[in-house]
């Protein structure tokens, strides 16, 4: 068996999160589509957009090592998104769903972004400058996204949750 | 059925984290015995007596609403565990363990974050101070977590991790 470096942890780690973005980007219009608020099914719409530029970057990292573009199951994610289904289903009709909703987001975009900050440090630690870049572009979107979902929640989601 | 309110799913969420946070305590002894440096060892030690005291945060804030502190299985948690657990059995002997425990660390850290951080908006819109202060002070100490081990991955784990 070959001794596993950071260089084979750093491709165990992209394929994890090639899986994830695939997944986020089929659970996204099922979101979107469940949201009340306009503005929240337009959050949803523009990450859902976002995420396929996301899922090409991934590519162009894949290509950059020489590998494949591949997942490999990530429960992580699974279990995120299973949660947000939850949220999706119990709260069907209910005054919090966005409330719900938005957390469940948030919750993904925080896993995104532990990700990418993982690996963004070890493409640098590893010399590969041009990955470095790219995972730093979809990092800064992913905590503007998350940043947009607080001012939200903020807002009109938990407005219009909280009891009258 | 009751209208679900932002109270409900507050205390959903709460139930969600509780169960998280007892299942992160019994994973870190784990990961504490996997680590090989030391310093990391150290740092899972430290958040395992952390996370003791948080739980009983939790049960605070469970006996402000005046309900049974009770945990909800989160699949979320579940999944990022797996993770983890995956790195400590995949990674065994290989000078890559340490920087792949950091980061399933650091993705437990977030998803605590992203809930801890819901957990007190919330908590504030509902009026529930002495709550948005328990659950403020956990966020606080989630985050400088994370701050430690991100120090610890871009010293010792990475450069271990580095191929000679």
């Amino acid at each position: 068996m070959a001794e596993k470096t950071l260089e084979t942890l750093f491709h165990d780690t992209l394929k994890d999160i090639y899986y994830a973005e695939r997944k986020i980007l089929k659970a996204l219009p099922k979101m979107a589509k469940g949201a009340q608020s306009p503005d929240l099914k337009a959050a949803f719409e523009k990450h859902r957009d976002e995420t396929e530029g996301q899922i090409e970057r991934l590519q162009q990292v894949f290509e950059i090592l020489g590998k494949r573009a591949q997942g490999k199951t990530c429960p992580a994610i699974d279990g995120i998104i299973e949660e947000g289904e939850e949220i999706l289903d119990e709260y069907k009709g209910s005054r919090a769903l966005d409330a719900g909703l938005v957390s469940s987001a948030q919750a993904v975009e925080h896993y995104e972004i532990t990700r990418y900050g993982t690996l963004k440090r070890w493409a640098e630690e590893l010399g590969l400058k041009d990955a470095a870049t790219l995972l730093g572009e979809t990092l800064a979107e992913e905590s503007k996204t998350d940043e947009a979902l607080t001012k939200l929640a903020v807002g009109a989601a938990n407005q219009k949750a909280k009891a009258a």
